[in-house]
């Protein structure tokens, strides 16, 4: 057994059995070795930025890690921006990088990098195996060091994949949830005792039916206000499931939201703050005065909510969301009436990948009361995710409908995800909100005060995706996925009801007037 | 004034004039101060990497450096690859990344990130831009820097962009360009002067006209084998060039080709290695007991290579390349017929831009004799280079056509550099050597031994781009650049013509067997 082939059976005894993979030369024995360990499924992908897209969005919906199959330092950066989103949620991954082999790094080849400073700014754990005798150990601590939400990058030298050795086996290991603070619980009891207005902003593994529901049962028993943070990794919602409007991403809703609170109760999110600085303007939003208490951090904030729950609301039980849903818009087609179609046609059991940005505005709003589904977001703010973790969510939730909102800019970055989702046969429905621009950028250049007059002609420029338009129609069906223009509202619920009708990807143009005005 | 603003200004009073970008939120202050420096020309891109490539291929043909603009760490991240590239191209560029302001980065905002981390694996110099006041300054330490050949990464926080302030106007500082080194030319003048069997290996400054007249005018006095390295930054060749023969890609093959050799001289080239390590095989590729002599580094080649023809070949002159083309071949659609057909057809003063890779293997020997042309090839490995660079090398010299050669597994990695092309009305036309496969590693899978006997199906399901087939004439189309089809060596001779006859961005997706057999 070599080590690739050690390497393998380790992750597939850990649970480990899925490998989004774009691999090169260095990497030929590990994808050699596929054949030898039938446990673990393969899949390709066209660029790095899939794969690890595509591994985030899997662990987000499978609850454990996929693993990840990388070629040397520019396979990994390609790779950065979705682990960057990964490392903000909190998600469980492994990344394998392949190397030079240990002898040929000081020649200084062409493909020679610096992996390990890459690695370190988006893992928990980093680690690079030096011999085959190492390799299980070293895929175990992996995967150990994964669970507790963090990316575990394991550099493997060629020498080493390639070399037949011994590896032993190691005993599975399981994270441990945190335990429940009983001082903090206590804090936040009194604060919500008090009367005071009090916030609890909750994310982690408290945007998930446990959490939620004991977070509205506190705040119907003290009047305390449920914000959830603005990007969670996954949160539940829909009929029958508690409701929480989400934290603003624009600062002045999001104070807005938190004005006047007295107490703020963080569980599982961290302090809210400003997405962006802008001038004049503050980024740390915690309201004047307000007291802070951290009851959770983002594991166990589910746990720590029930035991707050059960000394101020026993034996209550959470109100949940109603069953309903928009009336099929009529009229033109805009980013609302958009919303409004997914809300009145989303099917039981969805998952929505959500990286609409400004045209995906009223999504949360018309879906409040559609069947219920998990929502995945932008958790790190670096775009190029959605299509690649739909195609993760397809993988870890086979039986479920896969709903991507995707913005035409944010689309352009991971695009051959499609072919994934094509080639695997992924039930996977893209909308594109296709307003021909990076409208997000065209309303920051306003908020910012960059353009404290008319923005000029060269700065309009570089923000619009018009000239050339781009005909994601084409584009999707040269990576064979069946597409279909809408541009008006009926032609949207045609297409989307044909889409959710038949399994299998799709991708749906809904062509909207931009919203910057 | 403020920084984004005296930013700009400086760039362009240094030449800079160009700048590939795409912008976030942390940038909007330099896309508005685009509008009061009208020397600067932005040029929009749908992914960081196709800018970073861009600008290193733009520097390739301009012989001075572009800016990039990119937005926080997953932006630098996602223009990582190209920049490896660049690095070992020793392409000067200036990367400007947005970050979020001085004051908000300890709120660890969902977009924060060490950026310093990932800028130290591909810059020469690195620095972050702490107050308006240091704008023009760091601006041109970036530019001086960036001169000697190297990535110059410039991190300018939102709020120094924003705030007005004086900023001192700079020196221009040029980068002088090294002495000759008269011991090291005094070495390899008896090394060649001995008789015993030399090879001198060019490369740096030395692959263009002036060190290549050198070097074979060394060669033809000597009888000494000059090569070029395996994949220089700018190659000049064809009629009335003088030829060099390129270092091999694979280890044997290049083995084999300096066999014998009883010196290396190194002008401008680094000491051959192999690029991947192979088991039982070296990764050194000198010759056992073969004196190897530095005459110069990357900077510097094509000077000292003169020197030495003055001492060893005075008054005489190179040979040059006669122009000699293939016929228009018959039959199948080949890799090597698209190479005859190229060979036939390249027009005069072309930018040939290679990445294709193993289905491009025919193409250096069938232009050898088509009109004078320049070469940019593949420098680090890190695919994904060929089609931006072709936009850089379009922007940076208006008046050639650009033939960008294009294999169909690394085309999917920065496709978006289509729309660009598109956009900017560039004169690029692409050849997409569609093998459906990964081909080089179906070649590589043999040769590390990682399938002693017959691969599994797993392993080539990995390295298989058939299913679905990826059309390329749909994606260039919805990209906005007219596309066609070539099953036959007419229909790529007819395509190719009518390509070249019209200006503005052509793709040619070329059907063509796998080598790999």
């Amino acid at each position: 057994m070599n080590g690739a082939h050690s390497l393998l059976a380790t992750l597939v005894d850990h649970g480990v059995d899925v490998c989004f993979a774009n691999p090169g030369t260095s990497e030929m024995h590990f994808v050699a070795a596929l054949d030898a360990v039938p446990q673990m499924r393969g899949i390709l992908t066209l660029f790095e930025g899939v794969a690890t897209g595509a591994a985030d969005g899997y662990a987000r919906m499978a609850d454990k890690p996929a693993a990840v199959l990388l070629h040397l330092g520019p396979g990994l950066g390609n790779g950065l921006a979705n682990l960057h989103n990964a490392r903000r949620a909190h998600t469980p991954m492994i990344v394998v990088v392949g190397d030079h082999a240990t002898y040929h790094k000081k020649y200084d080849a062409p493909l020679e990098s610096d992996i390990d400073a890459l690695a370190g700014t988006v893992s928990g754990w980093v680690h690079r195996t030096v011999d085959t005798g190492a390799v299980a150990g070293d895929a175990a601590d992996a995967v150990a060091a994964s669970l507790v939400g963090a990316v575990s990058t394991l550099i493997l030298p060629a020498d080493v994949s390639w070399t037949d050795g011994v590896s032993t086996a190691p005993v599975r290991v399981v994270a441990e949830q945190p335990a429940v603070d009983d001082e903090a619980v206590r804090a936040s009891a009194d604060a919500l005792r008090s009367g005071a207005p009090t916030v609890i902003l909750i994310g982690g593994d408290a945007t998930r039916k446990p959490g939620l529901s004991a977070a509205v049962r506190i705040a119907a028993a003290t009047g305390a206000l449920v914000l959830c943070e603005t990007f969670p990794a996954r949160l539940e919602r829909g009929a029958g499931v508690p409701a929480v409007e989400r934290l603003a991403y624009f600062a002045e809703a999001a104070q807005a939201q938190l004005e006047g609170a007295a107490h703020l109760i963080l569980a599982g999110a961290k302090s809210p703050v400003s997405f962006f600085a802008y001038p004049g303007k503050p980024s740390d939003l915690v309201p004047e005065g307000c007291d802070v208490h951290v009851i959770a951090e983002y594991r166990g904030a589910a746990a720590a909510l029930e035991r707050l729950a059960e000394e101020l609301a026993p034996g209550s039980t959470a109100v949940v969301a109603p069953a309903v849903r928009p009336d099929l818009p009529t009229g033109d087609l805009t980013a609302f009436a958009v919303a409004a179609v997914v809300g009145a046609l989303l099917p039981e059991g969805a998952v929505v990948v959500d990286e609409s940005n400004t045209g995906g505005v009223g999504v949360a709003a018309a879906t409040a009361g559609a069947p219920a589904h998990d929502v995945l977001t932008l958790t790190g703010g670096a775009i190029g995710y959605g299509m690649p973790a739909a195609v993760g969510a397809a993988v870890a939730a086979p039986g479920r409908p896969v709903l991507s909102l995707q913005a035409d800019g944010s689309a352009m970055y991971t695009l051959s995800a499609l072919w994934t989702q094509a080639r695997e046969n992924l039930d996977v429905t893209t909308v594109i909100f296709d307003n021909g621009a990076y409208d997000i950028l065209r309303i920051e250049l306003q908020r910012v005060g960059a353009a404290s007059t008319a923005p000029g002609p060269k700065a309009l420029e570089l923000l619009d995706l018009g000239s050339p338009a781009i005909d994601f129609v084409k584009i999707a069906e040269g990576m064979g996925v069946p597409a279909r223009r809408a541009t008006t509202v009926e032609e949207l619920a045609a297409a989307l009801t044909a889409a959710f009708a038949e399994p299998g990807p799709h991708l749906i143009d809904a062509v909207v007037p931009s919203l910057a005005g």
